[in-house]
């Protein structure tokens, strides 16, 4: 049932072109990523993570890189759009255009931002049909995420996750920063609000749909304490547990070690794994003894409650076909042994 | 004005059927509960709280159990049902058939889980509608109250209540189980989400509807402290009290104890109800001396202040129509007396 | 760019007649206002805020009094309405048709309370229209704002705003205690909820559609200590403050020192201004420097940050507009000056 999972934990976004005598340093640098550092999808970023005046070599860059590895996750580079700009959504369709023509089998997908109401993000879905027609992919093979980020695109969230049910559209992506300054959300202190009810719709409508829901970017990558400046492991582990307690299947990363704390939040702890895969073999254990109720530690076992011990082994399944350096460092080896070899079935 | 409450402080369940020499022993139980034990509505359970095996034994239980007894309240069983599930809406569809058949003039309607976008819901109403016709009951004789516990339920929320507004649909009840599996919340030690959005929104659409909203279970009944295990009587009063501030109707119990804890919670205590039967006293002996604004410990009262004041007056009202034994325990005769007796309109 | 910005930070309500000597007495202090204390839009009231038996008066106040004054706000009279009330209705009808008679060039428009769906909302539209239309008005010259309070509006609120945006619908108001009357809302000793929700939906339907957002009115005017009875100065800056940080344009005042708080809250401290300013001279003076991508203080400035920076200035810039002397008292000449003159294109 691993098919069920849409695996993205980690949305990692690098400048596609940065100012620098490599100007794909970071790019190469997330291609080359190991171990816990490699996030499952792999953003290319040509729009705001690049300067204006290197946006065609952040196109290149993004072309010629790429294909020079054998990236395991999935790749799906940022375009530039806007829903109330008809010069951003010309370039964003060459983009488009382009990614396609020249890697348009090693991407999964693009990602367009700053997208308005349902007819836009309907728009952006047919410029993508429209290169994919163009250079012969099949109809669906390249992919549509959006960053949710306009007061209109929340509006619409719920038509919008709706298009997605049979359409190329895949994640739903939270962008604060360019929310905030249109709905005008002021930092009095106490920072910008966390957009509760946001978050809780981001959650509820990719579940509906069946789309993937990835949080927002956290840029206060480093602190100062007492003359030190440091990573900010915490505030950022703090943001990324609320999104996985919420639902949201992943996180947005901009730095290595944000990739490595978020592809760890959203997976299954040991203990957790543990505990629902002893659960799931106990059920198992009863059921074939009879074809009475399963009562495990005093409380009996509906299709409810085993379908959440069912999400925990799926979503380790899913990260071990991705990434098994992750789950053989991550979990002893006889239980993930004991995790692949489940039988998952309630009736 | 007692028609306009539609009572159900407590939604209890009970397993219609459990493995011990008398599987009826908790529907039964719950149908002679007396005091502030006994429910506003009975919920026998044949999905969730009664095992695979036993589903044929529970319903033959409600159906046998049920009209043994004058309960006071409303009888709403929980058949079986899935929007993703043609097996479990066949079951369902038998379920009901059998229940309208055998007991319709002893239930007050049929709930429904696991209901998926507005189309599902319309579907189990019709299910509803053609055993009502079937076996002669009148048009809406028989209601339907829903879990709403899928993505898809929770995004056709608006759409499904406004349905209701001119269909049997009752009550929006709230699943949190199922819930957090859909949309994949995890507890990483400060236990699931609370669901904010939702809950709101449940409170909104319903009142907007004139449907009857409640909480979900709550199911860690009992605590362990210093050696001793006792009932979790705080964390469940939270819980109650945070659904009647947000004006749901009723919460959800599993047991004795809940209902008791629940029925109390939303009755106005006996200060508010002598505050608001006081002020509306004052109120109606102010309008009769003149035509001027009426204004009470220094507050003018609007209509939207009277109105508060006003639902205090009429839920009390509507329990003492169903169960005057909490009533009369409850309240001293005197304010009692006055609350029956009170003039209600503002102009 | 200062059209964008519709400027509200404050809507004071004032009694349109009380019962005193000099029935007027509150409209007129609110019109004859000064600094800080004269509102944005002023809101003469003739619904909850003055008695029943005093209605005719408050409007014969209002049609007399505001043509006195050269308000430098915008007078926005509230009538009465009811989506549930025939009679309601009947009677904001007169008051629409008299406001629009006598001081049509006056008002900016009228505040309609109680509204339900969408469609009630239309028909108060229509009634606008019609008294437009029947003096000789300007087809939309005559605004229309309403109160959120109503389980149905809250429900259509995205359809409501939708409405807005090509129609004379101008600002959503929440009115939270008919609010929490409709639903059944209950205040166990925490106080009412805050409705975070609907706060952060009224933001951000309020943004999408191009209309103006306002929070709730805020009645604990005093609080008692040690034998004082003193103005609540915190914990109204508290709501105000929070309602800012979502994005709302501006808070509802009863009072004139609640209108000295929101003025300020929803104005950029001078610390902000300053801030932003700066950032944005040196990204002015940066870009004309090169095309290369801009950097400030470590951090790229891209097209989002940008806008932060901007929506400052421009609030500031509507603010000097309607209430010079607010912001001249407020920042020092020189950056009130700097801000006045400031290049505020990204490109």
């Amino acid at each position: 049932m691993t098919d069920d999972i849409r695996l993205c934990r980690t949305f990692q976004t690098a400048p596609a072109a940065v100012p620098k005598d490599d100007s794909a340093k970071y790019l190469v640098s997330a291609l080359e990523a190991e171990g816990f550092q490699a996030p499952d999808w792999l953003v290319p970023d040509m729009e705001d993570g690049t300067a204006p005046n290197m946006k065609a070599e952040g196109l290149e860059n993004t072309i010629e890189k790429v294909p020079e590895y054998d990236f395991p996750g999935e790749i799906w580079p940022r375009v530039e759009w806007s829903y109330e700009d008809a010069e951003y959504r010309e370039k964003g369709r060459d983009q488009i255009d382009q990614l396609v023509a020249e890697i348009g089998d090693e991407i999964d997908g693009v990602v367009v931002p700053k997208v308005g109401r349902l007819e836009d993000v309907e728009r952006a879905a047919e410029v993508v049909a429209e290169a994919e027609s163009e250079y012969g992919y099949e109809d669906g093979s390249i992919g549509l995420s959006i960053i949710i980020e306009t007061g209109r695109a929340r509006s619409d969230l719920r038509e919008i996750a709706k298009f997605g049910e049979d359409s190329r559209l895949t994640g739903l992506v939270f962008g604060p920063v360019d929310y905030a300054a249109e709905l005008g959300g002021r930092d009095l202190g106490d920072g910008m609000p966390r957009w509760d009810g946001l978050l809780e719709a981001l959650s509820n409508e990719a579940s509906a749909a069946g789309l993937v829901s990835i949080g927002g970017p956290f840029d206060d990558l480093f602190k100062e304490r007492a003359g030190l400046t440091f990573y900010n492991a915490d505030d950022y582990a703090d943001q990324v547990e609320h999104e996985a307690q919420l639902g949201l299947d992943g996180s947005w990363s901009l730095y290595p070690k944000q990739t490595l704390q978020a592809n760890t939040v959203h997976m299954p702890t040991p203990e957790e794994l543990e505990r629902d895969v002893s659960k799931i073999e106990r059920f198992n254990a009863a059921k074939a003894e009879g074809t009475g109720a399963v009562t495990l530690d005093g409380q009996m076992v509906d299709e409810a409650t085993f379908k959440n011990f069912r999400n925990t082994v799926q979503q380790v399944r899913a990260i071990h076909e991705m990434r098994p350096g992750q789950t053989e460092e991550y979990y002893d080896e006889d239980l993930l042994e004991r995790t692949l070899d489940l039988e998952l079935s309630y009736e």
